[in-house]
């Protein structure tokens, strides 16, 4: 499901970008980013709750917790997972490599790698790599850098906002990807937020956790979290203005929205690139007793492959949302069950309303983009879940994709 | 993956079948089936866990709650589910009109029913159904009920033993159907064993129990549980012997084994039925803390998209495991994880140990059903779950099926 990217943003004070090609995937793609700011930034990040985190989100994790960065490292084509001792010494070289060219301490550094899972990463390849990645940087190589670390995807992912913020410009711009192996706890495959705003990393980490949690933690293309899940937020302080410390901070809440819409754009990115994927449902489910209840219902009904694969053929099969209700433990009474596809009210008190509202919903299904609301009645919890569907070309692409 | 089907048992003693077109599905296929003991069976059965379970199976386990059985009536082509008090009522009234037109207590009769959910069951097509099937009932029908419960299933599936029990013949057969939405929970989809075994109530509950704990319950097509699984036993007593009443009596463990022997068979072929399925895979996790770690483990990872496409392509893209174990929430040394491809060693201290392995194991993966093994090195757990791939065909399958 291709999309109409804006532009990207022509570029955001105080960063400078690379993207290039250093060897570690073929024929000539780009495979290396760097993202470094002018000054170490205010920043926070997060990562994966796989338990088997690789070896960058390790390190990257360690440095994180200072609250200061200023350099992302992201390589594509491998993950350094799985990789032992060996691929830990190599997640940590690198940083001391990019940071001994940029003359800055490596515990600035944040490295991130995507890609093939269990393989060792060159550390020849790499020291090129990074060698030809810090000598192209430049202030307006987002582009580059979006496309460089992106894997199996059909298009870069970025989205940017401009703001006045207490009389004063600031831009908040986000890159990421995406397109499989995508469940992301706590943050998406590789995503990156960048704003000149000026912030404390108080501030920065409040920011990012909230809007992580309302977009990357709202989506699903296949159930399977990723062992590299990072989203890290940065941000150069290069606008006028006052410090913004924390949420009682004039500002703060403009802020905090902007960056919560800039991820919540990219990960409907992800989703609609999301491997061999032809919809975007949002999955909404209400009247569970609390979030947590209606979190879990909706991620069962959206990991359902039975789910998954009526909303490719545009089937208002609504019996199989009833069996994946079934087997997520929710508290359900089936007699006030209700489910909409779109704006088609398909079934109330339990049963489908009528064979006009299925073809009404059939129609609805056809549609690229469209929600379905599946109220349970026990209680006020809430939750949606932004998924697409299971096709044949998801399969094939992950089937022939070789170790 | 057809399999080669050994002959259908020629006859059970105390049992009459038939298998029948009423009209249900259409262009003249089965979808009727009876079971029909001659007297009263000592009789046990276990139903699916899932929460939103179809009006038959509310009816069976009430009439199964006795531990007597006399016949069981199933269809296919509708699942009698999310059908509200009006499914209920049919699923009552049809078995007053099976016991009517047996002479026999309405309460001996459980209800089955395969298929759609969602959509009300015909009373007139059943009544005609019903009238056919008593019509129909014959000693030789096994193989003709055996078809008529089958819906999306590839062929027929059953299997059977004569054994020497106490210096008498006895004979123990099972039929099946399978397909889609298959992970069960306490049962499948559907399926019967029958024997001519004296046994207790007591003895029939506990030998169906311990069956079906290792054999139905471990195997997975697509991770959803169906809200109709039903796995019924039915003893007639009219082999000669002693009364087998429960574990410490002679012939029971011979009885028992027999038992899980002809499960352990039918879901495999249920597995190698899974809608698209090519592979059937024995996946083997041991070194878990405890069993229901392992368990856990182990459908963590049968159930992983990104897995079972990786068995589709023969590819032994080892880094999926490991996903897939990261997120299990398995207790996990990355040091001391081992995998087994067949008989290959693939890898060692958590690293694959050579190309030549990977090639080794890829020729494994070519060959539709072996075994994988996951040695996760912490305790004493052990669980297999047997599994089959995720191909484009199953996609296509549940893509077009229209509700």
């Amino acid at each position: 499901m291709k999309i109409e990217s804006a532009p990207a943003p022509a570029q955001v004070r105080g960063f400078r970008f690379s993207g290039i090609h250093g060897g570690i995937k073929k024929k000539g793609r780009r495979d290396f980013a760097l993202i470094v700011a002018d000054r170490p930034c205010a920043g926070a990040a997060v990562f994966t709750r796989n338990r088997c985190a690789a070896a960058p989100v390790v390190v990257a994790r360690e440095h994180a917790s200072s609250g200061r960065i200023q350099a992302i490292m992201i390589n594509s084509g491998n993950a350094n997972c799985a990789t032992g001792e060996q691929g830990l010494k190599l997640a940590r070289w690198s940083c001391e490599e990019v940071a001994g060219r940029l003359g800055i301490a490596p515990s600035l550094v944040l490295p991130c790698s995507t890609g093939v899972i269990g393989v060792q990463l060159d550390h020849r390849v790499m020291a090129k790599a990074i060698s030809l990645g810090v000598d192209a940087l430049s202030r307006r190589g987002f582009a580059a850098a979006a496309r460089a670390i992106l894997t199996s995807d059909a298009f870069p992912k970025w989205a940017s906002r401009t703001l006045r913020l207490n009389d004063h410009e600031v831009t908040v711009a986000a890159m990421a990807k995406g397109a499989g192996m995508i469940e992301p706890h706590m943050a998406t495959m590789l995503s990156f937020v960048l704003t000149d705003a000026k912030l404390s990393p108080d501030a920065a980490r409040s920011v990012l956790e909230s809007a992580v949690a309302t977009s990357l933690n709202r989506i699903s293309v296949d159930g399977d979290t990723s062992t590299n899940d990072t989203c890290v937020l940065m941000a150069s302080g290069e606008s006028a203005g006052a410090m913004i410390d924390g949420p009682a901070s004039e500002g703060y809440e403009t802020l905090a929205r902007a960056v919560a819409e800039i991820l919540d754009e990219v990960s409907r990115m992800i989703v609609r690139d999301g491997e061999g994927a032809t919809k975007m449902v949002d999955l909404v489910v209400v009247g569970a007793l609390d979030d947590g209840e209606a979190d879990r219902v909706a991620r069962r009904i959206a990991n359902s492959p039975l789910v998954r694969t009526a909303l490719t053929g545009a089937d208002p099969n609504w019996g199989r949302i009833v069996m994946a209700l079934g087997n997520s433990e929710a508290s359900l009474e089936m007699a006030a069950l209700e489910v909409d596809v779109g704006e088609v009210a398909l079934v109330r008190a339990g049963t489908v309303i009528s064979e006009e509202a299925v073809a009404a919903a059939r129609r609805v299904m056809k549609r690229d983009a469209y929600a379905m609301t599946v109220r349970l009645g026990a209680g006020p919890g809430r939750a949606t879940i932004v998924t697409s569907d299971l096709t044949e070309a998801y399969v094939r692409l992950n089937s022939a994709y070789t170790s």
